[in-house]
């Protein structure tokens, strides 16, 4: 029997979350947006026997206030199609995972690229299905306001069935290429699609051969209910972000369960949570580390962030001093008390938490490889994950740590492969190969 | 004072427009579809000193009689964006452009793309506007019919101030990434588009910073009435098929004329006819090549394409006699005309004319090295052209022969570079680069 195993993406678009990332000492300012480092991060990366390199996607400069906003190194940033297909001529192995919105975008366009992706990939792509929630994107695209959750959530349901539906346009077994008889491919094993729904009417077949994945791994990334319930139906892998093994196996729980009561086996979808990687020689040095990285969020961005989550106006409290006791506000709760825990559990004055709050907020593991192996053996046999989709501190060194350190501990713990058995991003996530809906 | 020299694009989408190629002796018949077979082409043509790898598109499948299409090497194809930025990682010096349509497209997609591939390549990148010509693409994009042909150039107008607009989002000098301060650009040099126009909306500013060449290079196909204006208008870079150099100099003439009275330079445009190359060591022999490939072209496709051009049935004509006279129908008299004149020109079976005209039909030259040279340095001195499109006959032979024996014999003449004197797209054509409308 063969031991449960981590499945291991790379955040990488922003290539770090954390908004001080760039300016920490030793980090590359530009990494963000410089070709060549992004190059040998996905070859270090592959190095280590990574499963994806995934790239978020945003289709407008993210809405932050511009205090924040000229402080963010994700600002500009590579196109997810063209960088992938850059990296895939540069890497053999590695998956890469483009972000492709069902909102903002046309079905055979996604549909081409990811199977163009695909083929020039031998194999290597996937589509993180997202339904764009930013409204600053809608009036980059021709509308006054934006579209309304649910029907992003509709859209995106036959979004998914258009598109994979185009994938299967020609059989495996289509192109002959009898240079004799001059036959290229057999038209019985051409389908139009004919489809014609309440929102997209695309008639097919699509001008390119089926995916060598057959189709390539769809990725899902929504948490809430529509999303929950679209990912058990649609998705392969889900990336998420609770805030602590409680609150992920209340998630995993939740996305298998309702897998199980559309027929779906729930080993062919894994999730993994996000989380933010700090190694250290100790745990103190670890702590150091992270704390130095916060101390490089502007106080101005971070407070504005921090009285957001309070719903009070923080920027006249001490910085130095402990959180002041606050009355409640029409605040969202759960931030809000999310906030107060953190800063009573780690003793933070205001500026610490404000900056740790407007660096990086979500799952951390921090300490050293072997801490960090021991937590993540925990989410994974306790059923909070299937793995992880970890988040870089800053570039290079962050990324560094987690290759040259923490995968050699979790390769002798027998909890990471140490070479692909595959040559496809389905292989490494072992997921099986659809069959084409004409077969 | 620098003598003229011309400028070489490589028609590369699909890599040959003949629709024999594939089944010539000696040819990969997957070649259009084989992503090493076109990285070692793409190579090729860097190393010959090409300026510009191009790539047509299509949005649906090519609209031919199944028939013909299932003898088609182009019914599977790399989307352009993956291919060129993959092309763009395996490459240095070669431009990279790619065909994005106005009608099918946001424009917010494409300028991001553009810009990301302009990035990834260092400065390589073009834009082949074009409106799309095939009606079937309409109905992949959620449309019962086409859009009428006045509408999409009047779109694909607005759609090309959109996109440079939006490459003019950020400073060329935006992004001062000061680690001390904090600074990662400067607000005062970001600028929103909002535009609000007949056909579109769009607010930006576009989340990538200012191409490297500024605007990537605007090239443009269309010859009718409104596409020749908009490329006086816009285009740095025209394509074009007249089939001899009396209609070639006519179209030169007009193009250039309307940029001298809309106040552009017509240096600033590079016009490039398609060119049809067959090279042997004689004339004889070239033409043997032609005949030979001319001739794997399946009989019940050619007729089919004879006949629509004749407007008369062929299909019982004796195929091994000459063509007998046929009355005059309602087909469009030019092309009748056209194929009446080779057919006695060449003296060409009924086979034979429509395997020619079946196979490639467009402006050929056939010949040794020295005398294509000749007739690329006519067009050149009487003004029919700044170079040509070339379109190869097969792969990889009819390649290797250009940049083996043809290139070789134009560099001996100072006809082509010996070596890139730049490095960006326009370095190559010799183009300025755009000042930023905010500048």
């Amino acid at each position: 029997m063969i031991e449960r195993q981590l499945h291991l993406g790379a955040f990488m678009r922003p290539v770090s979350l954390h908004t001080g990332a760039w300016r920490y000492p030793g980090s590359y300012p530009d990494a963000n947006f410089n070709f060549t480092h992004i190059v040998s991060f996905a070859q270090k990366l592959e190095a280590a026997k990574f499963d994806a390199f995934f790239m978020a996607d945003h289709l407008a400069l993210l809405n932050m206030p511009e205090e924040a906003l000229k402080r963010s190194h994700t600002v500009t940033s590579f196109e997810p199609f063209t960088l992938l297909s850059a990296l895939a001529a540069l890497t053999s192995r590695i998956g890469l995972v483009a972000t492709a919105s069902t909102t903002f975008d046309e079905p055979y366009h996604v549909a081409r690229r990811f199977a163009s992706l695909d083929h020039i990939s031998a194999g290597r792509a996937g589509w993180n299905i997202v339904t764009t929630s930013n409204p600053d994107a809608a009036l980059n695209f021709g509308l006054d306001a934006h579209v309304a959750h649910g029907e992003r959530y509709e859209r995106a349901r036959e979004f998914y069935d258009v598109v994979t539906g185009l994938w299967d346009s020609f059989d495996d077994d289509a192109f002959i290429r009898d240079v004799e008889s001059g036959a290229f491919f057999d038209p019985a094993k051409m389908h139009a699609l004919n489809h014609k729904g309440p929102e997209l009417s695309v008639r097919g077949p699509l001008n390119i051969a089926r995916p060598p994945q057959g189709w390539p791994v769809i990725v899902q990334a929504g948490q809430s209910e529509p999303g929950r319930q679209l990912a058990a139906e649609t998705a392969e892998v889900v990336f998420c972000s609770p805030r602590d093994l409680a609150s992920g196996k209340a998630l995993y729980a939740d996305i298998k369960g309702r897998m199980s009561k559309v027929g779906r086996d729930p080993d062919h979808l894994k999730i993994l949570p996000a989380a933010f990687v700090v190694i250290g020689d100790t745990l103190e040095e670890a702590r150091a580390k992270r704390a130095h990285l916060d101390s490089l969020v502007h106080y101005d961005s971070a407070i504005a962030s921090l009285s957001i989550a309070l719903g009070h106006d923080a920027s006249n409290f001490d910085p130095d001093q402990p959180l002041p006791n606050i009355p409640e506000t029409n605040a969202s709760k759960t931030g809000r008390e999310q906030v107060l825990r953190l800063a009573e559990q780690e003793r933070l004055t205001v500026r610490q938490l404000a900056q740790r709050y407007g660096g990086y907020s979500g799952l951390a593991f921090v300490g050293t490889p072997q801490q960090i192996a021991d937590k993540m053996v925990e989410w994974l046999y306790e059923k909070g994950s299937d793995g992880f989709n970890v988040v870089f501190p800053y570039l290079p060194q962050g990324l560094d740590d987690v290759v040259e350190r923490l995968i050699p501990e979790l390769q002798r713990r027998r909890l990471f492969r140490t070479d692909y058995s595959g040559t496809t991003l389905r292989d490494h996530f072992g997921l099986p190969r659809p069959k084409s809906r004409y077969a």
